[in-house]
């Protein structure tokens, strides 16, 4: 019996160091697998192809939207990002866990595709710390920032509805932590043991 | 802040080994408070009133279903079983997990009037090893067994569609960490972290 995955989304404001519990996910848990977001933002320094990012032109992009390779796509500071399918299903249907690092909109769009997955936002312990950390970050100019604390407030105003859980990220170790706990938790949820519930209904009807 | 208690349904087929788990979960977890159901089936050898179930007559157990008092009640075998209103909120909204062992028709019920429950269903390692369990507990004639697994036939049915986890008992140590990891995995869901999210939404709206 092949188990399926569970597939995990996980959403945060910019700053709030979403990456980092990430990476750290990915030590604590061997099972997942990373989807990689398709992009046509230029890549930053010390970004690879296919490991951070796939890059891709806008038209690239625009025939995969087209031909239903993009399970999600949104548009962020006028870029497209989006997530392909294909390789998300693949790794499903082999019993890998899969993890979605998308944006709110995108994480809208895989509910309404595939409501078996489940939606985390990272929370900065608070706004005040949001803006210190990017400010911190030095990559951002003023107004850039501002734009993304614009952004942030509007997401937590649509976030309570759309997610399934929140974690505040004050440690790192433990933010990686619950969600790891939460992923290994979806293994005995409704769509993971499907084929499990398949079996003993079979079971049933054969001694019934 | 005083954060929600997380509520958690735990069902199962006769002969599962439910109560063993339970009585496992509650040496892992001191958070948990367990829902005393009430009940108007006689008291079995060893059953103590308040503490395995609240022992009620038909009429007092008919007036707390008219007055409210029962967040769910079920009919099973000729006996009522309900749980008391009153003492789930109270524990909730002090912030202590509340766990009840309840029947299919009452999970029903209280996915009803408290959505954010969350629904665990205890499995079998299969319907002939629940057979043997079943005839193995020496407390029920034949005709009482072939009832019980019939009944359990019928609930493999509805589990699907309606539990969120369910988990099958192998191992009963096993079976109560992964019970104990969901629980925990909920304090981030949505509902315990009303609270939270509230404060943060003030805190991005006084900045904005």
């Amino acid at each position: 019996m092949n188990k399926r995955g569970v597939l995990t989304v996980i959403s945060g404001p910019s700053g709030v160091g979403k990456g980092t519990i990430i990476n750290r996910l990915f030590e604590l848990d061997e099972n997942l697998y990373f989807s990689v977001s398709a992009t046509t933002r230029k890549p930053r320094a010390g970004e690879i192809d296919g490991v951070h990012y796939s890059f891709k032109t806008k038209e690239e992009f625009e025939n995969d939207i087209e031909s239903g390779e993009m399970l999600e796509h949104a548009s962020f500071s006028g870029n497209y990002y989006g997530t392909p399918k294909s390789a998300v299903e693949e790794k499903l249907s082999q019993g890998k866990d899969v993890v979605l690092d998308i944006e709110i909109q995108g994480a809208r769009n895989v509910k309404k595709l595939m409501p078996e997955a489940t939606l985390i936002y990272i929370l900065p312990p608070s706004i005040d710390e949001l803006k210190k950390r990017l400010i911190g970050r030095n990559t951002e100019d003023k107004e850039s920032i501002s734009r993304r604390l614009h952004t942030a407030y509007t997401e937590l105003h649509e976030a309570p509805e759309l997610y399934d859980y929140f974690i505040v990220n004050d440690m790192v170790d433990e933010a990686a932590m619950k969600i790891k706990n939460i992923i290994e938790g979806k293994h005995y949820g409704r769509t993971a043991m499907q084929e499990a519930l398949k079996l003993i209904i079979e079971e049933a009807e054969t001694l019934a």
